[in-house]
């Protein structure tokens, strides 16, 4: 299953050394010629993986996505480009490709240098288990603070989708601190690669937060090598599309659960904006604000907490249109606000979620977002971090 | 001292019985005619009592502020409205002013009504015990999750500048879920008090972060009644804004050191951005960044965190403008990264704050902010209060 469940693919998870006795080096490639695409971080800090896989992806597609976690060889200067760089060469030598069929991603401290010593024999012994059944070792491979392996299946009616990701801190838009890595044997240009993968993770990938950080690392990869022998058509592009979007927001979804410390979860929908950018904006400020975050640790129904949110979004140099007098809220199934009148109700936050439904009534602008809790071990796990 | 050090100034603070044992209503009046500015919150979801007073503001001087703790009197709808008339409107009665002389300040629990019964009754208590030392009864009624009361005096030549503010949890630009009240003996016209008060607030209170929340309710109100027969001059205006400066900035460094939960600051200096918006747009998104806080909180000198959030700071729709490769990041007086290249040092996070001086190298932009630490007490106090 995961990122080798599609035909034609192998990967394998190792010990590098990076990390203290976790598997912390992977590789997953293409055994026949694939087209590829990748979405990137739009911190202005970019680490230098992503420097190198983007001049990567300019020159040619890629066959091979080398992972390391560990380190994030972010904020390591020139130096970092160097190391990010050897990494890239030796793989290629190891796998028998060329230096620029190869993305490089890492995870880990920002500000660490790779250490090359350990990288570089290892990428040996991972080429050497390269196999169809690695896809689960390289998916434990890329974690860092997660706690679990992330992969997820969609099986077409002639073709397969799977993929793995990491992340669990520093979830937010534009792909913070989360890798992705996604193949399918379905039959794709470049050109397709991109725009699919670009749609399925502007609505999942894109639409989660655990605590309102972007990465420098984030990497969302696609590999399509077409070993299925499907030929396409509308309808079948349309079958790739659902699957793709499928396991996109299955691994986004196992993402926010697993966002450290969480405990509860919360399904947030906005309509009734004056635009989709701006119920974004709101339905994003809800998602991040720490007030209701630690109001949902405390299973506290403090839907005041998620107005003043609201009212306080972030969009064009203000704030996103909203009107206290005509908002309805829905917390939990509960209506807690009709058109801008409080009710006296006290809505129950039980199980593992709940949901957060507010409607505008200004236009016609809507958006969702996934978010979780904001606990004592969410403090816990990020003041002791850098071991 | 507080808001009753300037002559001709007058308050109180009693228990109304919204709080359970805490003294929970204040009034500040001045005994002669005086004028006035006030600066609001720019949340959109504002609270009945920002829009009652933003109204009388505009229909007269004020005389006379009313503020009560234990319900913000925010998404309470008509009703709350109809509240806060007529809180102002027995403080008019009580305290012989007319109704637009009053302005009403609330702060507390989001979504819960006013109790009126509570109130209005009140009101003649804390008429009956305004004087000239009250301003310490003042600031402890006003307090929510404050540890203590925050007051401040500066002294001109001729005049004194005195003031109080509450404000622990939810502080961040936009005055979020701070209240504050500064009297001035110092004689202003209505149009200089907005003027210097702007000013002053801009680099205090708008500087300032707990928890990047911006609430309901935030206002900053100055009140000047000329009470020191000072006559107006350029050098006095001067020495009168340094003080009213001195006041703000006192004020605003008590709120940020009784963050809730805090146990450690941050004085974060930002230069060399493209402009002083961007420069503000970086030092906000630090000052805010949970990674960031939480690793002060453990004493984690994990300075590429700070780089990270730097990465990250949303600006007219994008990001700030950054170059890894230029950065200068001096944490706790040691340099850990010089032009892009970091340093192997290790500063040590020691005392009760430190600071962060970041230099992009771009352009002549420069802001500071003032942040604290995120702590497991942040946590708890969030996930219980709604008491």
């Amino acid at each position: 299953m995961s990122v080798t469940a599609a035909s034609g693919f192998v990967a394998s998870g190792v010990h590098a050394g990076l990390r203290r006795s976790a598997p912390d080096l992977a590789i997953v490639r293409s055994v026949t010629p694939a087209t590829g695409a990748a979405m990137f971080t739009a911190n202005r800090m970019q680490a230098a993986p992503v420097v190198i896989s983007k001049e990567h992806l300019e020159l040619a597609e890629p066959q091979a996505v080398v992972i390391n976690s560990g380190s994030a060889n972010a904020a390591t200067g020139l130096r970092g480009e160097l190391d990010a760089r050897a990494t890239a060469a030796e793989a290629a030598r190891v796998l028998d490709l060329a230096v620029e069929e190869i993305l490089v991603l890492s995870t880990g401290v920002i500000g660490k240098r790779l250490a090359l010593d350990k990288v570089l024999p290892a990428l040996r012994a991972a080429a050497n288990s390269l196999s169809e059944t690695g896809g689960a070792d390289a998916a434990e491979a890329i974690l860092t603070t997660d706690t679990h392996a992330k992969q997820a299946v969609a099986g077409g009616p002639s073709f397969t989708v799977g993929g793995m990701a990491k992340g669990s801190g520093m979830i937010h838009p534009n792909l913070a601190t989360m890798l992705a890595v996604v193949t399918t044997d379905y039959p794709l240009g470049p050109h397709e690669a991109q725009e699919f993968l670009r749609a399925a993770v502007e609505e999942s990938f894109n639409a989660i937060s655990v605590d309102g950080e972007c990465s420098t690392n984030d990497t969302v990869v696609l590999l399509a090598n077409g070993a299925s022998g499907t030929t396409r058509s509308v309808k079948s592009d349309s079958a790739f599309d659902d699957c793709l979007r499928a396991v996109c927001a299955d691994l986004a979804g196992q993402i926010v659960a697993d966002g450290e410390g969480a405990t509860f979860t919360a399904e947030i929908s906005v309509s009734g904006a004056a635009s989709d950018p701006e119920a974004r904006a709101i339905a994003r400020r809800i998602a991040t604000s720490p007030l209701v975050k630690t109001a949902l640790f405390g299973r506290d129904a403090n839907w005041g907490r998620v107005l003043a949110a609201a009212g306080s979004a972030p969009y064009n140099g203000g704030y996103a249109q909203l009107d206290p007098g005509s908002v309805t809220l829905d917390l939990a199934g509960v209506r807690v606000v009709d058109g801008g009148a409080p009710q006296d109700v006290e809505p129950e936050l039980v199980g593992a979620g709940c949901t957060i439904v507010l409607d505008l009534a200004i236009g016609d602008g809507s958006a969702s977002y996934l978010t979780s809790d904001l606990s004592y071990d969410y403090v816990r796990i990020n003041a002791e971090y850098r071991s």
